[in-house]
């Protein structure tokens, strides 16, 4: 399903070339004053990299988001928030020769034994560009965990993401199935080519986990521990140091120089690369990362139940 | 919340030191004679290590499955089955001494921060003992994924889990948010000490994922690509080839010798360990990453909804 | 929230007054022709009613929708349906003498009461445009459900409709809480202006409930029973006859002669009715009745898991 | 499926004629001293009526509780509560000659067509005996609902069960799909032989609602409107007046003179009454009628999610 989240839940929608991409997010508070700045700021660092380049891809759509319901006068109103962004670059033609051919590499061939009948243009639903509505909702999640003293920053080294949240309190998470490390790992690798996630405090995590953290003194929040080898995590519930975690990504598979294509009866085809570069993905991560790891907070922080007598 | 999945979904219950430990099946379909043999074989990998030795855990309980209903007459009646396991090796005395101290390394610290009333004895909650009802899920889950052709298989070394999963079909799985690879780390990184999770052909896909994989000219199921990098898995959709992944877990926390605890006053204390030995943990975790890709996978097919001519 | 659904699941957005109302489909299957045509004369019914007359609501919009997502080339991919109907005729002027007064037998109390700030125009969020959403998504499913060989009617007398579903095959529908009466029920409560369901063959089995149905001798489908009076649902399962029941809702408060509307400060009113007639509201119901029928049972069918032998 | 809510959810199992029937609440608060007597009360209500005489059922099992989980020393945990009742008046050979015969208003055919395996003895899932699991949990519902200032009363009179819940502040439900109203039409269903269900101020509301109701001038809370024809909620939401509705049952189907039942070639058979009398089935309604009400009238005030400003 398109669905993320239980009670801060962002449903998305849109194909890369067909009318618009975007986004339905329920159970935002009514009250929040938008800042829409900040959002236009998430979607460029998304378009155009962190450190942006001359490489970088060639679709440089402005972004223009739509509002179509949920905010009055500037102010949500506690009913489903849904936003579009045009499609204004899309130059199908392009993509014909890939209507009967699936790229390897791509989810092309998974697309069409699943539904039989896909949009070949641009990779469709499975296209990059449908991480735009992520980083819209994201942004607006990120308001209000700003509100409540948290911050969220990714940092892209080579094709690892390396993400820290600051100021999260102890008790935030499930202890069984819907831990919390459990869910970012979900939401990790529900971003296109991602490949690995591990929690830790040094990318090391990933094979070599250190424990366990020796406890300071009279420590609370983030200098409850000596060391924070496990990520700011404990059984699946925050304690209060800072979440450290990593998400690994495979390189962008598509080249200039064309690539061997799968048509349905299971025949190869040299295809020329028909599309765009894409050179500089590595540096649009770290937004989008961000924006699913503020989804992911806040909407388990919704779902935190208080102790009895706080009611 | 304690349960896992859509339409075949656990719903895990129990404390280390309480009455019981079990689970609520809901959603598997009537008409499966069950093979009460397949999961007392699991549950003995589980309670002794796929490589028995004479060092593992003296908690030797015989996990003798009490079912309670969902079963008649040896066969599924479509209705939820519930079954428990008694706690009957219950040295709570042992444990005393951290009612009030709680031990590094260990969810003691966010179960007190999240629910300010905890049973602290042995874990409680947060005890390996609970992954006794996710084997026992997934040897039923096991069960009907073998009459589609299924079979998993994982391995230790060291404490990295290795999980080969042979016979899935393309199109198992959900593009955007519930993307099978999604799915897997989010049941994954549930099990206790689980600290990392990669797809792919090798351990290296956790820092170095190769890609793309060429496809095999008529190539399909097992053969539909040279390689298999991506580990079954494109778009969040299996191809068809085995679907391979790893999870890293943190070695066990709890030594003979001892350890440094909090005290709710933040105030530090040593404390000799009062419970058991658990130093093969490593080969008891097999049986549960195959029991979680089980649950996973069967509900991940159950969700697939076809072509509406396939209806 | 606003969803509704479990595999096929409508995401309704949007406001009276603001740019468009819309809806999101997650979970129709891939391959569908969709047929237009039967949404526009659904979407006409309920704009017009079933019996048009002069005294209808003036507000005549043409109700054109906007494909965002989801068909290509006039077929569905299996990705999320979105589409919106954008409001041409928002005249809130009229409603801004609403600003800060509640309506008697309106939400705006309630909505004011949950959210403090709100849409207050024409009703904003609650106002009955919201339920054009319903009857796209409604005419859908029926398009779904009539490749099964199911219709559905609803007709009104007075302000009761009467329903009626043909063709559904025995054992759709769950035994303890997702019944499906339980989840009509539901359906038809979230209609505005709903007051009480009934099943059953008459309507006065709001009240006189008659039983038991005697069984035809070799009876099947719907010759099952010799009376239909528990409405062809038994122990919350279809057992092959026709599905009856039985809506009532409130006439419509709006008068044209005024109300007493409260001020925030609790002091009273008098308010000249700012909006539009909308006398012939009960003819305008059985297509939206229809619309929540069909989608609760192509949910519950979807959600039927088969015995094991007919995977 | 077999579970109820979203945050506070309950997950019933078991059969009439198994080892026991049982239930699981996850989410229920930390923190609370469960009052035993009350729950047991309330079991005492379900068994023998709220005016007990001597023509009620001859199954008389006290219905000793076992707690399984998520209770230590009196207080909940904030783990999953689990409790079994175990079944010990299990007469089953009386039922033997209903084992290929599907009794008339009962629930066996529906099972037999979606199931093909069932336990028919006793009604075996559809038993009414499940329903002792929902007064246990409605009782630890109303425990907590009862710190919140609220109260639940429902009377019998004839098979019409009426239903007051006081004291619930403005505020609580969502505006669309999740109406208060709809959860709760959708609670009562789900009750063995409910049939039809209103809201509002008297009976009458089954089939002519009045409307609206005036405000009163300072009027809120209980004393917000002149009359209560809506029945304490107004767009799905709750307003602050008492909240009634009304719930129809229809009478027991079993008859001590016996009945025509179907067998499996569609052929009948006369079959005397093997089972127990149960003449006095309406007065042992209205505390499922208060259980249910409890369970989704808490479930949605956890979910009900504060302004920006209260958060």
């Amino acid at each position: 399903m398109n669905s993320f989240g239980t009670l801060f839940r962002l449903t998305s929608f849109g194909e890369s070339h067909g009318p618009a991409v975007g986004g339905t997010i329920d159970g935002c508070p009514s009250g929040l004053a938008i800042d829409c700045h900040l959002i236009e700021r998430d979607l460029a660092r998304r378009r155009l990299g962190d450190t942006p380049s001359d490489a970088i891809t060639s679709r440089r759509e402005p972004d223009t988001i739509e509002w179509l319901s949920g905010i009055f006068e500037g102010i949500t109103t506690g009913t489903p928030i849904t936003f579009i962004i045009r499609n204004s670059d899309a130059r199908s033609a392009y993509y014909e020769s890939l209507r009967d051919c699936c790229r390897p590499g791509h989810a092309d061939y998974t697309y069409q034994q699943k539904y039989s009948h896909r949009d070949h243009r641009g990779g469709g639903r499975a296209s990059g560009r449908e991480t735009a509505v992520r980083v819209v909702a994201g942004a607006i999640a990120k308001q209000i965990l700003s509100r409540r003293g948290v911050s969220i920053q990714a940092v892209n080294d080579g094709f690892e993401i390396h993400c820290t949240i600051q100021g999260v309190p102890a008790g935030i998470g499930q202890p069984i199935f819907n831990r919390l490390n459990a869910s970012l790992a979900f939401a990790m690798l529900s971003i296109p080519s991602a490949m690995a996630f591990a929690m830790g405090d040094t990318p090391e995590s990933f094979r070599h986990p250190q424990f366990p953290d020796q406890w300071n003194e009279h420590g609370q929040g983030s200098t409850l521990t000596a060391t924070n080898h496990c990520g700011g995590i404990q059984g699946g519930i925050s304690n209060g140091m800072p979440i450290l975690f990593h998400v690994a990504f495979h390189p962008p598979v598509t080249r200039t120089d064309g690539m061997t294509c799968r048509r349905a009866d299971g025949t190869l085809a040299s295809v020329a690369h028909p599309g765009r570069h894409d050179c500089s993905h590595a540096t649009r991560l770290p937004v989008i990362v961000e924006a699913m790891a503020a989804i992911t907070l806040l909407d388990a922080w919704m779902q935190h139940t208080p102790n009895i007598d706080n009611n």
